[in-house]
């Protein structure tokens, strides 16, 4: 267990639109960045991370031979930004950095609860983070969003029957890729095919179900389920990173509702929507408690979710949180209430 | 430190409104509620606990010899629901329960946040909890809605300038005292004599701003200062608790705003509004976030909010916190994040 420090050395591993935001908050924050790091034959290796997040004056080289980088740079902590699941590659990132002595915080979604769907890496990781006296943990958006406030907000009922979450993203904030991955403007039939078809991976809210069923206090009975709906335009409908309209009928993205049970009873569940968004549509956040007999007790939403953004900026308030957690990987269950870094404020 | 027991021995002391919901809170939660206590005098002294919460089987007589009753009973804590302020009064029955080896745990309003307004009784009893190595706590309805859900909140920002929390509650809901003291149906004059001459104790909401204040972590340049706004009646109202019309013109209610400045230039604001309710309005439970240039940020809203059953599920939610934490006065500052009794579950 580190001892938090006035201002951490802090390296950013991963340089795309959630590591730029991040050096953008840390720059803003006068936080101390001390390495960026990025992958061997990226072209963005050699140029400034002030350069690449556009903030003059943050004149550290983004590198790409990580281990010595980070050997150079000795950060207190790892910023670690490429990609969600806790595959072979990202291990290799997790592990360099945990050898070089570094706590590593990550928004990789898979990293929010990673013993149940990889536990021979999650273990491997793990007990390398203890050897090393380092903390590794997976955050993000979901930490504040989908676990602690509604864990919050369960702690002020007593009669606990069904924790229920909805919330929505709109396809065209994010890059064709995404579209696609979405099934925007396919046809019912052809996403029906490719649901039967698709080896899919858990989704992100699959991980953040578990996390809040342990931060509850709640035993799943097993694995959360997913079912996706498909969600069809009723009208021709505008998309604009495709450029293209799509026609009554075919899909404007889907829904993904998880379910997860426990012995205590309790039924959570989260509904995910990634659509082409109408006139008026913003992102939302929205979850409904009942009690047992199923009746209507708390409600919360938040409307005009910045998801990208308060993922950055929930990962940069956890810092501190992680530095002096204790060795191992360690979930936000196990992390103190997520609150505002007043150390870095207006440093 | 005590151990959190399995099913802790409770005492519950004041037996109003609150009292009693906590009881059958606590009773449907198969809890373990070994003593009942009234005020000497009192015409509920020697009836059953069950017979006066409406819970037939819950045996337990009120008992107005409060001492011998803790010693007789020997409670692991005491839910104490008799006032708002640390008088004398209060003292004597936080006192009484700490001598007896009992934790206390607390809706008195100003026991969210003691030392800052009634420093000499504060410290009297925190060294008395000490001596005794048992904890007193004041939570409530606050504890989640209007500090620790907003605590959370402000964790996925990175840049905060303001924090702003409205709400409302029903005259119509409480009892004829309260929609006097909420000057219901007065003219705007005799409001504002009123106002001018009134030595007002500091409102619900100033305890709950400095409590907020000190979980995220900022340090306020003086105490909060209150406002206080009438709200007019814009048309006839009926008041049911009353059994009259306010007349258009004349009071429904005021509104109390209470800010706070902080050295770290964040400025903290509640504004609590009680008033007759004209159709279709409902309690609600709203904070928006700004940053340092005023831009809105972030946003949370509980709709249709049961302040008096969430001040009563906050509080048996919080027993195990209680239980467990250091000797003295311990503020929800220093507890673990708020959640739900998953050991009293269908217990």
């Amino acid at each position: 267990m580190s001892d938090i420090k006035e201002s951490p050395r802090i390296a950013v591993c991963g340089v795309g639109a959630m590591g730029l935001d991040i050096i953008r908050v840390l720059h803003s924050r006068h936080a101390n960045i001390v390495a960026g790091i990025v992958r061997p034959g990226s072209d963005k290796a050699g140029r400034h991370l002030g350069e690449l997040a556009g903030v003059p004056g943050l004149a550290v080289p983004a590198r790409a031979d990580a281990e010595r980088a980070l050997s150079d740079a000795r950060p207190d902590i790892v910023i670690v930004t490429v990609s969600t699941y806790l595959d072979d590659a990202q291990y290799e990132i997790f592990s360099s950095a945990v050898r070089a002595g570094a706590n590593v915080i990550t928004l990789a979604e898979e990293m929010l609860h990673p013993f149940a769907t990889d536990n021979g890496l999650a273990r491997e990781l793990d007990a390398l983070a203890k050897r090393h006296k380092v903390t590794v943990t997976g955050t993000g958006h979901q930490d504040a969003y989908w676990v602690n406030l509604i864990s919050v907000l369960a702690g002020s009922t007593h009669d606990l029957g069904s924790v229920t979450g909805r919330l929505s993203w709109n396809v065209d904030d994010f890059g064709p890729t995404l579209a696609e991955l979405q099934r925007v403007g396919t046809t019912a039939e052809e996403f029906t095919r490719w649901l039967g078809s698709a080896e899919r991976r858990p989704t992100f809210t699959y991980y953040a179900l578990h996390t809040l069923a342990e931060v509850i206090g709640l035993t799943p009975l097993g694995p959360a389920e997913t079912t996706t709906e498909p969600v069809i335009a009723q009208r021709d409908t505008h998309c604009g990173v495709l450029g293209t309209t799509i026609r009554q009928g075919r899909l404007l993205g889907y829904v993904d509702t998880d379910v997860l049970y426990t012995k205590e009873g309790v039924r959570l569940s989260i509904s995910s929507q990634g659509k082409v968004y109408e006139e008026g549509e913003t992102d939302y956040n929205e979850w409904n408690l009942t009690d047992s007999d199923g009746n209507p007790t708390l409600h919360l939403r938040n409307s005009d979710v910045q998801s990208a953004h308060t993922t950055c900026a929930t990962l940069v308030n956890r810092i501190p949180d992680v530095i002096t957690a204790r060795p191992g990987i360690v979930t936000i269950a196990e992390l103190p209430q997520l609150r505002y870094w007043t150390g870095l404020h207006h440093a």
